[in-house]
């Protein structure tokens, strides 16, 4: 990873978005879309970008313009220099997604600012209250070594127990405790990935899993969601056929970022093609206790052969990062043995806070539904009322819903949506190659009230885009 | 990583010590004697085991004998099997390797088991006070998402402060907050070093070090420390030259497992040869503050080249999953990026009692020494009485020394002792090949009274051990 890929400027011209239709100086929105390209992972990282008097060419621009474009692309963070190697494309450090693109926004009357950039949610009430009881608990444990590459034995307790208590049978001993579902998708990746491998995923696709992939050398394969929201099963069961995928990661139990469940029978089908072609299928459910219609736990995700990994970051919060992986007891084997010579182990005082959380996760779970249904509910109104030419499955469970917009602009949206002070990710976010501009992942973390201000913002701003492209498709409401 | 390697007969019974010199029935002999190659990691996780007949054949005993080891390897689980894949060691999960060896052992007449595998130590007095502290500052993060991959702001500036306070100046921009030193070595290594590239590290090393290295694809180049416990500065220099090494992993304040510090003309030389090749320098500062003589930080390790990573798991607790990486602005937002991809951000909890402990680590590391000392000196009048014909150099800080034996049995007088109650881990432990049979780590982290207890246990069985070997050399105490 330590070697710098290079850019063209003609390459660079052609992902940009006409500079030209944006507001501000053109210098500025220059800088704006090459920001967008990086935080959207359509420039990687440690990218070369090609020299002022080439991008000028490319984009018919002055060079002074491109200058002054790099030189504010280089005070804002997005751009470093290394000695030997030219100017590079980078991320600030300790800034989210949506600080990076608000950082580029001035909002003035819009008001606050109305961040819609994260499916995340604050911690629930009385988590404070376990943090106590957990630091009581911590005593015996300060007189040990405080090592233990599998988790804390209650804790792999209590998240086996939970599984059992779902119907399936689970031993401690299947349960490998992780710093977040992330870390749990690094470590089955580490341990079972070879260079080239393989990894099916959706698209879109949850958008941390790309970059895991690639940083285990895997050769990514994403496989298109229906245009109703669902799985396209045949097409999945026919890319396992074709490239003999060694792993694929799905997100059956609401979808990230759709929202979408498949249903028992899918999933029987899609376990029958993959032990057919020996690929490792990893569930990801991490949005398991976020289903608002009762939803049946469908039996086949659980396999023998399925690796699953969860997380408490959605049901509970994200600044406690605990995650696990269920899986044999002899892959748990080796996942720990792994684990052991990555990063050795996890905090036990995060381990008796999330035990505690575990054992009364049915009801935070209950709680967080009550409190995100209506708002799905206001965001799908808001929707259908200010932007009916936008096409939304409404989802049974998750954070987030999937639109799909009426014009291949989901970058340009989310740039000026910025000025009014709405913080949006572009839907290429959640794809690999920047081929999703015409859809938009629209969390329902905020009150009804700021998402029904921010689709009446988003509306007004979609309205003086410029745009080219079909015409329109009915709302489906499903 | 999913292929499994083979280990033959011949190559199998050459790395073990002779069963026959060991107590008990033959075949449970055999398999404390590849357990303990599994747990030194001369016979990596993931080998499969030749066949019962082959390696009977290979070290001239029955069959039946061979059957009955691999029998009890399997309950002990330490051998496992997987469809089409035949039997392969592993290791048992949520155990120690102190443990793994201790499963091994009757603990008799000898009393109390006495673990002196592991320098680790329990948490200091006052920490649950620091813990409430933590929680109680929690509040207002719960009502973020609690993610930020490069850590939390205040702990960022606490670490940076402490460099600061100690002559450095440093930036929060420069530090990255990780899950200990491993997990930042690793992230380091995986930014950095790509297929086949050379890491030089001293021999012996930190235990953790090689695994890490090979999982990020890295060519271990072990440099030998001198006889007389310090760096051959010209060795490393010439070793630096010849391979073209991408990383130099060193420990030059107080050397794991040595004790050893490095002066700082060795520091500027060793620099200037990295320099010289491209090589960066990767310093391990895990025992910088448990230094018994007031030793001068020195300065050249803070060459603006140099990567600094610390933890707050030695001088404080294990079992608080803290530690940093200190680098150039430019290197920690390459870092934070990958973090981003890896396990997306640290716990926010686990980092707000980290920041409060920073700023008390003067008194716990001023505390901590004065405990340590006593025991240092312990053992060293211990081994200088009991164990004469060992060479000891006596270490200045840390939490361990470096005993050379008088003959090449470490492996087998860690066995023994395990019968007599006392926990060792074997000097191969510390190298890369099996090569430090003559070399054993004792840490000093006990009350002087059991380490005493411990080394007359070490001497009784040291004596009852058949060798061959050289003539003892005198003990050198420096």
């Amino acid at each position: 990873m330590s070697a710098l890929t290079r850019i063209g400027g003609r390459s660079l011209a052609e992902q940009l978005p006409d500079v030209r239709l944006l507001p501000g100086p053109v210098y500025s929105a220059l800088a704006s879309g090459i920001t967008a390209l990086v935080v959207d992972g359509r420039v990687p990282t440690e990218t070369r970008l090609p020299s002022e008097r080439e991008l000028a060419a490319a984009l018919g621009l002055s060079r002074a313009t491109v200058t002054a474009a790099y030189d504010a692309l280089r005070a804002g963070g997005y751009l470093a220099s290394r000695t030997g190697s030219g100017s590079y494309v980078t991320v600030p450090v300790g800034r989210r997604p949506s600080s990076r693109i608000a950082r580029w926004s001035t909002v003035g009357e819009a008001g606050t600012v109305l961040d819609l950039s994260c499916a995340t949610l604050p911690a629930p009430p009385g988590f404070a209250g376990v943090v106590a009881e957990a630091a009581d608990a911590l005593g015996p444990y300060l007189h040990g070594d405080g090592y233990d590459p599998a988790g804390l034995a209650e804790l792999r307790e209590a998240v086996a127990a939970r599984f059992t208590a779902r119907g399936v049978a689970t031993r401690p001993e299947q349960i490998l405790i992780t710093g977040g579902a992330l870390h749990a998708l690094d470590l089955v990746l580490r341990l079972l990935v070879g260079p080239g491998d393989r990894v099916v995923t959706e698209l879109p696709t949850y958008s941390g899993a790309p970059d895991t992939v690639r940083a285990n050398g895997g050769r990514l394969v994403p496989v298109p969601m229906a245009a109703d929201g669902g799985w396209q099963v045949d097409q999945l069961r026919n890319t396992l056929r074709q490239t003999a995928a060694r792993i694929a990661f799905l997100i059956p139990d609401h979808h990230n970022p759709t929202g979408a469940f498949m249903p028992d029978d899918e999933r029987r089908a899609v376990l029958a093609a993959a032990r057919q072609t020996g690929t490792t299928v990893v569930v990801d459910e991490s949005f398991v206790d976020l289903g608002f219609e009762g939803t049946a736990r469908p039996a086949a995700s659980f396999d023998p052969t399925v690796i699953t990994i969860g997380s408490l970051s959605k049901p509970v919060w994200g600044g406690l990062r605990v995650g696990w992986i269920r899986a044999s007891t002899e892959l748990t084997h080796r996942l720990a043995a792994l684990r052991a010579s990555i990063d050795l182990s996890g905090p036990v005082l995060e381990h008796l806070v999330a035990t505690r959380l575990m054992r009364r996760l049915d009801d935070i779970a209950a709680w967080r539904r009550t409190e995100l249904r209506p708002q799905r509910d206001a965001l799908v109104a808001a929707l259908a009322r200010e932007l009916p030419q936008w096409r939304v499955v409404v989802p049974t469970g998750g954070l987030s819903l999937w639109a799909e917009l009426d014009a291949p602009m989901s970058t340009s949206l989310s740039l000026l949506a910025a000025q009014a002070g709405v913080v949006l990710v572009p839907g290429s976010r959640f794809g690999v190659d920047g081929t999703l501009e015409r859809f938009l992942r629209l969390p329902f973390a905020l009150p009804a009230a700021q998402l029904d201000d921010a689709v009446r913002r988003i509306a007004d701003v979609w309205a003086q885009l410029p745009r080219t492209g079909p015409a329109p498709r009915p709302l489906i409401v499903a």
